[in-house]
C-alpha cells in the first residue's frame, strides 16, 4: 500500500510534518563551538552542518550515501515552441543519463552520489495547459506517489533533479499562480530562447493563468492544472524525504517551483531543505527569496538535471566532515582565544 | 641547485613567465560547444574547465592529483596583541594539521586532495615590522625557495594555504603598501578581534608603512619588510606552479596578498590561478577585485589553512569532469537547439 492513496491524504501529511531532532541539533551546536577554529570561521559551513545534524538526527553525523534522482516528464505545452529544443530531447536525454553521458553523471561521479533516473509516462505528455488542466487528479496522484517511492530510505541526502522540455514554462506558471505578478515576473529564457520565443512563452503562461483562474487558490490544484509529472514527482519526493528525515538539496528554478507548492501548503514544509545553488534562470533568485532560502552556490548554472543541487554535495560533505572529524581545542591541546 | 639562487633571479623568472597552451585551450572550447547541454548552461564551470585545460595542456583533461600545502610561519608582530589568539597557536595548529584534526584535513579527505604542511622556522619569528624589516634578504630568499620546492611537479592542481598567528596584519600591510589607502582600507578582524585590538592592528600597520616607506616601490622589498615567511613561501609556490603549468586555486586574504606581490611584478603572473573563494575577512573582496579574480565560492569562510581554496576543488573537479566526460550531441544522438 502506498503511503497516501488520495490527494487529501497527501495534503493531510503535508499539513502535519515531523520536525528536526532538537537533541541532535543541540549536540552539534555544542560540538561546533569546541572545534579548533575561531568561532564562526567556517561561515555557512557551520550552519549547514548543524542543519544536517538536526535532520539526520545525529550530533556527529557522516554523509556517505547521497541520492540524486532525475525525474523526466513531457509537456504538451512544448509543442507551442516555448523551448529552444524539440520535445523528443526529453527522451533522448534520459538515454544519455542512463548511458552516463550527461553533466549530472559526471558531477555525481566526482562527488560520490548515487544517481537514479525516473521517466514519467514520456509517451503521454501532459495536456497543453492553455487548453485544459495539464493533468487529471489521478495523473497528479500517480506522479506524487512515483516521486515518493523513488526516494531511498537508506539515503542520507536527497537531491531532486528534473528533465523535461518545456518545464521552465510550467514552473513559471506555477509560481506565478502562487505569488502573483503574472508571466512577466517569472518567465525566463530556459534553455536559451530568443526574444520571439520569450514573448510566446509569456503569453502561454498568462493564458494558462487565465484559463485556470478559478482553481488557483489551492496549491495542489495549481500543480495539477499547470504542472508537469516530473514537477509533481519532485513534490512527492521532497515530502517523502521529510518523513524519512533525509536532508534535501534543492536544484534550480523548476525544483524550486516544486518546493514552492509544498511551502504554500505548510510554511515549515521546506525546513529539511537547503538551496544547492542559485541559477542563471531569470527568476530563480527571486523565487529563492520567496522560499527564504540562501543558496550554497552561485556559479551561473542553468541546466537542471539536479546539477546545482548535486554540485553543492561537495560543500555539504565538507561541512559535515568538519563538524564530525575536527579535533576540539581540548583534544588537540590548542590554546583558545 | 635551486631554480633561483638570488632575489634577482627570482625577479627575472617572474618577469618572463610561460603562458597557457593555446592548442589545448582551443580544443577545450571546441569540445565544450558540442556537449549535451544548452550553450553556456554550465555557467562558470565551462570557463573554469577551459582555463584548467589551457594550463594543464590537455583539451580533455582529468583532475586527479590536487596538492594542498599549508605553510606556517610566526610573526614578531603577534607579540603586540593584533590577534585574538596567542602566538604559540601557530605551532599547536601545525601539530593539529599533522594529526588530522583541523578543518583543512577534513576538506582534503572529502575532496581527495593530498595535504602537506611546511613549517618555516617557527622558533624564529619574523621581526616586528614596526621596529625593522620583518625578514632579511636571505630570510626572504630561503622562504621563496622553500615554497618553490614544496610544490609537487606531479600534482595537477595546487592550493596555497597558510597558518600564522598575526598574518592578517602582515597581509594587510603588504596590500596597503601595494595599493595605498593605508591600514583603514585593508585591516580586518582576522580570527575575530574586538574593537580595541582592531584599532591597535590598524596603528601597527600604519606604523609599518611609515617605517619602511623608502622601499615600498619594490614588491619584493615590501614582502621582505612587511611579510612573513609563510606569505613569501606562497609567493614561491605559486610561481613554481606556473613553471610546471599546474593550475592554482587561491585561498583567502593572506594567500591573495602573496598573489598580489606576484601580480605587482608581472600583471600576467596570476593567469594560471583562480580565486577559490571570497572570505568574510573585511578586505578580501576588494583585494580580489584588484587582482581581477571572480571567486568560485562565497560561503563566509575566514579560516585560512587553504580551506576555501580546497573547498573549491569539488567545483573544479566537477567542471573538468563535465568537459572531459560528457557525451557530445552527436555521440548521444540528442537533437540540437
Amino acid at each position: 500500500m502506498d503511503y497516501f492513496s488520495s490527494l487529501d491524504e497527501f495534503r493531510s501529511f503535508i499539513a502535519d510534518l515531523p520536525g528536526a531532532n532538537f537533541l541532535a541539533q543541540t549536540a552539534a551546536i555544542d560540538r561546533n563551538a569546541q572545534l579548533t577554529k575561531p568561532q564562526g570561521a567556517l561561515g555557512d559551513l557551520e550552519n549547514l552542518a548543524i542543519w544536517y545534524a538536526s535532520w539526520i538526527g545525529n550530533g556527529r553525523p557522516s554523509l556517505v550515501a547521497p541520492q540524486v534522482i532525475i525525474f523526466a516528464g513531457n509537456h504538451g505545452i512544448a509543442a507551442t515552441g516555448v523551448s529552444a529544443f524539440p520535445p523528443e530531447v526529453t527522451q533522448q536525454m534520459v538515454y544519455n543519463f542512463q548511458a552516463g553521458g550527461a553533466a549530472i553523471n559526471q558531477i555525481c561521479n566526482v562527488l560520490g552520489a548515487k544517481m537514479d533516473v525516473i521517466s514519467l509516462d514520456l509517451e503521454r505528455p501532459t495536456q497543453d495547459f492553455t487548453q485544459g488542466p495539464a493533468m487529471s487528479e489521478n495523473d497528479l496522484l500517480v506522479a506524487l506517489q512515483t516521486g515518493w517511492r523513488a526516494v531511498d530510505p537508506a539515503a542520507d541526502l536527497f537531491v531532486a533533479g528534473e528533465m523535461g522540455i518545456g518545464n521552465t514554462t510550467s514552473a513559471a506558471a506555477i509560481v506565478a499562480a502562487l505569488y502573483g505578478g503574472g508571466a512577466k515576473a517569472w518567465v525566463g529564457r530556459g534553455t536559451g530562447i530568443d526574444d520571439g520565443a520569450l514573448t510566446l512563452k509569456r503569453s502561454v503562461v498568462d493564458a494558462g493563468l487565465v484559463r485556470h483562474k478559478d482553481v488557483l487558490g489551492d496549491p495542489l490544484a495549481i500543480l495539477q492544472t499547470l504542472g508537469g509529472r516530473e514537477i509533481a514527482a519532485m513534490v512527492g519526493a521532497i515530502a517523502s524525504a521529510r518523513l524519512h528525515r533525509i536532508p534535501v538539496l534543492l536544484d534550480g528554478f523548476i525544483c524550486a517551483s516544486s518546493a514552492a507548492v509544498l511551502q504554500a501548503i505548510n510554511p515549515s514544509a521546506l525546513d529539511h531543505t537547503q538551496a544547492g545553488h542559485v541559477s542563471a534562470e531569470g527568476a530563480h533568485a527571486k523565487l529563492l527569496s520567496k522560499l527564504g532560502k540562501k543558496p550554497i552556490l552561485s556559479v551561473g548554472l542553468r541546466l537542471g538535471e539536479g546539477s546545482g543541487g548535486a554540485l553543492a554535495i561537495g560543500v555539504l560533505k565538507a561541512a559535515v566532515a568538519c563538524l564530525s572529524g575536527m579535533a576540539t581545542f581540548a583534544e588537540a591541546d590548542v590554546s583558545g582565544a
